[in-house]
């Protein structure tokens, strides 16, 4: 048995003791036997997969009432896991959601670390940094690639520390993200916890 | 006499009484006959206005030495209007310079709008929103549309707010930002004012 959480430009697997990423791009999901339960946010691929038999999307055993209609299934997942926390999935998405004694309080959705670069990139050739993850954001940056690097990561580090709730860090660039949030718990597994609690839950195996 | 402040998008210009945009795509600049003080962050247009004798690059009559080598021109000029506050200059980059007591305490650059949107959309068709301006900030968001507008907006507004400062917003979008910041004082006239300070410091006319 595999779990799989795909996202807009990754597969994550988990067989049971590893974790490895495949790009989207190079894929193919036809490449694997085993049964693999998966959740999906990109829409192009849960079509195909639907035509695959040992692919079984466990979207359709969540109870999404306590969510609201577009929500991200990889969120409502990583949720369940937790009882007080703030959840950060840093993938080409950052999603942040705020769980407060079991309940869904909100959460929002920041741009990606490459995503962000990109972005800036694009205003003008005079903003291609890449980010500076040791910057000190106690101090007004006074040169280009600090300036980018605060304006991505000072606000939104104070945002998430502003709701003093414990930090649970995941996503393909957590590592990254635990150096301006040091007290934050990594955990590349939490969303397959998610899964196998949906799959015990449903009495699927 | 018109005074021109160039962009990574638009020329915006000031002939004394009014101020008014083109595109940098569409504009010609060899159109003007009359006599035009500018300032460009748009280093390509900036060699092409080289070669038109009527069009006369400020940057060379300001003093550098307070701010960074990379530090784009409009945003030295802007600084050099006030004495206290924060400065948002919202445009295709938006720009955030601190001033205490006439000096340049430092800075940030956060994506504009409508880049920041695209950023947004090229992660996935699914945050394809625009930004609701109008959002409650005080809650966390529960649907896609304010959960992207939340993640652009709430963390940067609670950063300016954080310095204490009065704000002055200022750039294409300012009245946008303006539904976010209502104590903000918005001069679209800001960055001319400080060209005509430069103009008169270094007796150009």
């Amino acid at each position: 048995m595999l779990l799989c959480d795909i996202g807009n430009t990754s597969y994550h697997f988990y067989n049971g003791t590893q974790d490895f990423r495949y790009s989207v791009d190079e894929f193919n999901p036809q490449s694997i036997a085993e049964q693999t339960f998966y959740i999906s946010v990109n829409h192009t691929l849960k079509q195909k997969l639907h035509n695959l038999t040992n692919w079984i999307d466990l979207e359709r055993f969540i109870d999404r009432k306590q969510f609201y209609e577009t929500m991200g299934i990889d969120r409502i997942v990583a949720i369940e896991t937790i009882k007080n926390g703030v959840i950060i999935d840093a993938g080409s998405a950052i999603t942040v959601d705020v769980v407060k004694e079991g309940g869904f309080e909100g959460g929002f959705i920041y741009p990606g670390m490459n995503a962000m670069a990109q972005c800036y990139k694009n205003i003008s050739s005079a903003l291609d940094y890449s980010f500076n993850f040791e910057l000190d954001l106690g101090k007004m940056p006074k040169n280009s690639q600090d300036a980018i690097s605060y304006g991505y990561l000072k606000p939104f580090v104070d945002e998430i520390k502003s709701k003093n709730l414990p930090i649970i860090l995941t996503g393909g660039d957590a590592l990254e993200f635990k150096k301006i949030f040091p007290d934050a718990q990594l955990d590349q597994e939490l969303l397959f916890k998610g899964m196998k609690k949906i799959i015990t839950k449903a009495n699927l195996c």
